[in-house]
């Protein structure tokens, strides 16, 4: 079996963590760095990773700063903020080869379904990352805690696609590095699964300004969670997956027993970067509404984010 | 006929305003004041309202910081915020004879029936105030623009209660003033109305931090203030009372006329003040309940004024 080569798009909390994993045990890893001063510093320091499951650092990598000298790779592994993804027909197309599978590492719903538009005879393969890592310096990742991938492959029309021998050969890379791998069937539900904890969690502590500490201590701010988690699982009954009751009850304890935590896009809020608002909010809506069912709550929270996401980069007042 | 003699209770932007206005005219006016400061300077210095109907002093007036040294009167204004009404059964037992009349002059929705509870057996009115004032200093308040105030008689089991005499004289009292007042049938039906502005604009300005041109300005908030008129209609319609859709439009252009402006309780969140979330969103939504139907944004919206106002009156990190 042939060695795959694997790009990185996108060196930050994800890419970064897992890439510098995969480089050091051995894999060929070529990474994307898109801003000048931090692939200058990537070039003559390389990676550093401090994490609980072992520090180290990697003198030499190979990093780039322009798509068109990195070599054709077999894994694409897009670890973009999905508010970046109207770049990927451009960055994508040098680096593939007809046999290329791209993996999207990516928060939200619907994604893959936007690359399949443009290279749709590709292997397309999803990732749910479950990892507390962040970007603390150039070149330099900080992973806190956890760090299983669940993987699946995407079918048009949102079939479950089954185990591909591509998504067998990545997860025994991975699990090489002592990270978990779970392997998905269905990644259309294993999407909408996600979204039970993103939805409420990422929306509310940005128009919150809160932790998940307090929305869980606060009896109304509790409530409101688990009724919209409740509409994820109407959405996701809409969009023809089953989720049970008892997956709500699994993850509101998750949360009561994680330490307070601020979601990675109340971070995003107060970097004034761009939130995830459509993929992590408006396709489900979108998805949603198509097959004939309104969340309002859901709704609500998208258009109430829409706005804070605009005043929150367009003026300071 | 008698002339009434008034007794006002809480003398701040509302109750300062209307009390002085009917002094202005010859009426007898006793003013309830809280703060020692302020009754002390009021007692010496009287009030002073600024306004484009004409400014004025009146350089004595009755003041009491003492219930108890208030003399009964005819007509009980209560003009405190209804976040203050558990105070109401002591404070206005002392002024009331048989014949008195309770006037609340308050936002919200079923606040009439809490008072009925005790005093039952008076007259009990409630007057919605379409006003812009302030109280900008001690004894003094600033009126800035409008000063209708509708009025309505409190009927159990929220019937129409038509127009009474006491209406029509206090009416008199408040057209000689030159504020104009609105009698109508329906209390109920116009608490609904008032609720229809009320709800979506004063809700939101604290979530989202805004004034209403910004709500107005981004389609996304601009829809929703639509869709959460549209929940008060229906709750209005479980509640017995039938509300065009007209009355939305009117609400919405009314609302792009304005000038940019931040709510009342905005300025009371801003103020760390409590904030009338029962009156205005717990009420209403209760009563709808109780007629089966549920209106998941505006339950959101208290959802998340509740855990707002508490983290802003209870700890600051």
């Amino acid at each position: 079996m042939k060695k795959y080569r694997y790009a990185i798009i996108g060196t930050g909390a994800i890419g970064g963590f897992y890439g510098a994993k995969l480089q050091q045990v051995g894999c060929d890893v070529h990474f994307l760095v898109h801003r000048q001063a931090e692939w200058e510093w990537i070039k003559s320091q390389g990676l550093r990773l401090e994490s609980p499951l072992g520090d180290f650092r990697l003198p030499v990598v190979n990093t780039y700063n322009n798509i068109h000298q990195m070599p054709p790779c077999d894994v694409i592994i897009v670890a973009l903020k999905t508010t970046q993804n109207y770049l990927l027909p451009e960055l994508l197309s040098p680096l593939l080869n007809s046999n290329s599978i791209i993996l999207l590492l990516q928060n939200g719903i619907g994604v893959e379904a936007q690359i399949a538009d443009q290279f749709g005879e590709l292997q397309i393969l999803g990732g749910l990352c479950f990892v507390c890592s962040h970007k603390v310096g150039l070149g330099h990742i900080q992973h806190l805690d956890y760090g299983t991938i669940k993987l699946g492959a995407y079918h048009p029309n949102h079939q479950a696609a089954g185990i591909t021998e591509a998504m067998k050969q990545i997860a025994a890379d991975f699990n090489n590095t002592g990270i978990p791998i779970e392997l998905s069937e269905d990644l259309w539900l294993a999407r909408w699964q996600k979204l039970v904890w993103n939805i409420p969690y990422n929306g509310l502590s940005v128009v919150l300004n809160a932790r998940t500490d307090e929305m869980m201590g606060n009896p109304e701010t509790r409530l409101l969670v688990r009724r919209i988690m409740e509409e994820v699982v109407q959405g996701a009954q809409a969009c023809g997956r089953s989720i049970k009751n008892s997956f709500i009850e699994t993850m509101l304890d998750h949360t009561d027993n994680m330490k307070p935590y601020l979601t990675s896009m109340k971070l995003d809020y107060d970097a004034q970067c761009p939130l995830e608002i459509e993929a992590m909010f408006g396709n489900p809506l979108r998805f949603s509404q198509q097959a004939g069912t309104n969340l309002p709550r859901i709704e609500m929270l998208y258009q109430q984010l829409t706005f804070l996401d605009h005043k929150n980069r367009h003026f300071q007042d």
